[in-house]
């Protein structure tokens, strides 16, 4: 029971601070990447002992692809996940409408300009960059268990940097979720994106990582 | 008396970068927060050894429910927590009155936008997540002693950051009490708020944090 | 050939979070340098234990005139490092084109004001810091294997910054390499500065660590 | 010899990340903190196993009073560390030329609203607050080998951002003297309180320090 209460707080705690900095905060470009990339850094200290530190879906699958973590644990981390993003949503939301925020901005991951294919693109190589990380930082043989929560929050803020014109810069279908279920409209309708497109890419990041090295002793 | 002199000085440091860097340096969102949250990652490297490094009434209360701390120093702790949050209000004050700042502000926690209660609740919901972390990566069986005053800092100031436009983000009711009795006004009659809701959010986080196994060996 | 790929990998990330936190982020002065400079940190986390972690041509000069790489592994290195700027750069011409950027801002090394010369020095000046500091903080004698790659990364992020607005701040063959190509114009007429300048800087460093016991045991 | 060269390079380090920062890049106040205390950091991952990573004329005389370094070496430190910031500043006079900036900026530490009184107060204060972090972090029985660096620069990096707007934040007679030098005027006149307060800082700092139990085993 604590895992899986472990993963929903660090979930809770990476849209809260996320986006939190986005919405509330109105934080600039590196503020906003800090505040989701440091959230990781600060809950894998905080509870990654306990449940692992996934906080993200498609860490989940490629945890369970190369059998770090046990099918059944994997389905109620990613509900977890999925429920600490939907709280964390809803206090949000009872903040937005008392600052009289723009009703329609809940920090949720959507496109506009890029084409869904470029979308999904960039979504699966970020995503597929960032769970190739987590899984040489965190592996017996070449990992770094000190400093490995540090490397991986860096990771995760400047990869969201880069993608954040593109796609919002998600990376992570818990992530997404919440945001896209009060904010409706397109970011709902594109949610499939994000559901998908870091899934594979994290899936994907299993298989090299496991090339390199990251499963051997 | 060393431990007390060690909690005067991580609030003091507190008080003195933070405010300082809201009033004096006129920093940004990341700057602010990072100024808080840094200045307790410092002076926890610094004289963390010495007294455990609360620097904060909430603190010392979880730590006294969770027996780390014995309920007198405790009560020193918080004495010397207050007094250096004082002083450095003190210092400032002199270079606000020689910069020809307005005089009415001193970094000091309020609201205006959002409701008592809201206040209170983002307070209370800041705390707890923050006193959480600490119990956690301070803990003998999932801590990280070399990186917890790291992971310790840089929650306070990314909760900092998402509260700043709510609350002012103080999380710590020794933090709001020396520039509020600089600023008197409605800082001084809302501190109730900042001294309850903080330390409330600490107890509750004493005790979720002990359910997750903060105390075991 | 797993060392060859890490180092793909490490300089594929340099390019793709550097140049894109210029040109797709649009990112400031800070959240640029960081870009650049945590990129390696983070790689030299992630792959370090695989190949060193150099993803940078001077660095591996330097590596092979101190005996810690040999020639022919550093020789695939490099190429390895110009594929990964390359690969890095084409992805982002993707996004550059589907967000109707300008079609001459690709994160490409350029300098206009100042003269050749003065351009050269500042790079060989800069690359010989960057690279003297890699090599003490890595020698078994001073260097600190654990907190390495992120004073690597941090001395890279500032000697950027401050070069920035000089040369574009490269300090770096292969990471000038893919911008230029597909930039064009002066900053490919100009790429032999970013080729050899660092280069150079990165050799004298190699002679100046071992002056100051980098090789010692 | 190589423990004045290492002093010698960490001046110069501190010099032409920090003033560079401030005249060429023209970073903001995050950017600005960040570049000298991160300098330090850097440079003391990077030669500190040689020196001990001082850097600072001040940090010396506390050092000699705490009998950590013998007064010969510390003589010659303190000639090493004037020297890197003469050097720093007159490699950047070069390119403030080139970028044909105004020809009175150096990134000089200076006052002018402020009170000269106002003004030694604070850096007096800074720096006491700097070296008693210096000493506890580094000390045997408090301190922490492997995060002392990076305390000390984050403790650095904020006590300027603080001191900015009213002393420039220098608390380092070594690294006013540079900018000063090549700037003259007030900063030239004003130099002695640059000498005198962050050594008077350092030297109280010292004697805290000690009574906190510093020197202990």
């Amino acid at each position: 029971m604590r895992k899986y209460i472990a993963e929903f707080l660090g979930t809770f705690m990476l849209v809260f601070l996320g986006t939190g900095t986005v919405v509330v905060a109105k934080g600039g470009t590196l503020t906003i990447g800090l505040a989701f990339g440091l959230a990781i850094t600060i809950m894998a200290y905080a509870v990654g002992g306990i449940s692992g530190g996934n906080f993200n879906p498609g860490v989940t699958v490629a945890m369970m692809i190369n059998k770090r973590l046990e099918v059944k644990d994997g389905i109620f981390y990613i509900i977890a996940q999925s429920l600490g993003s939907i709280v964390a949503s809803a206090i949000l939301y009872v903040y937005i409408h008392a600052l009289k925020l723009p009703s329609d901005g809940f920090g949720q991951n959507d496109f506009s300009v890029i084409s869904t294919a470029q979308a999904f693109g960039v979504e699966l190589l970020a995503t597929f960059l960032f769970v190739f990380i987590i899984l040489m930082v965190t592996s017996v043989k070449y990992g770094n268990a000190m400093m490995a929560p540090l490397a991986i929050g860096l990771a995760l803020a400047f990869l969201i940097i880069v993608t954040l014109n593109l796609t919002g810069g998600s990376l992570n279908a818990a992530r997404s979720l919440g945001p896209a279920l009060f904010a409706g409209g397109t970011a709902l309708s594109h949610y499939w994106v994000y559901l998908i497109a870091p899934t594979l890419g994290a899936a994907i990041a299993a298989f090299v990582a496991k090339f390199m090295g990251s499963e051997e002793k």
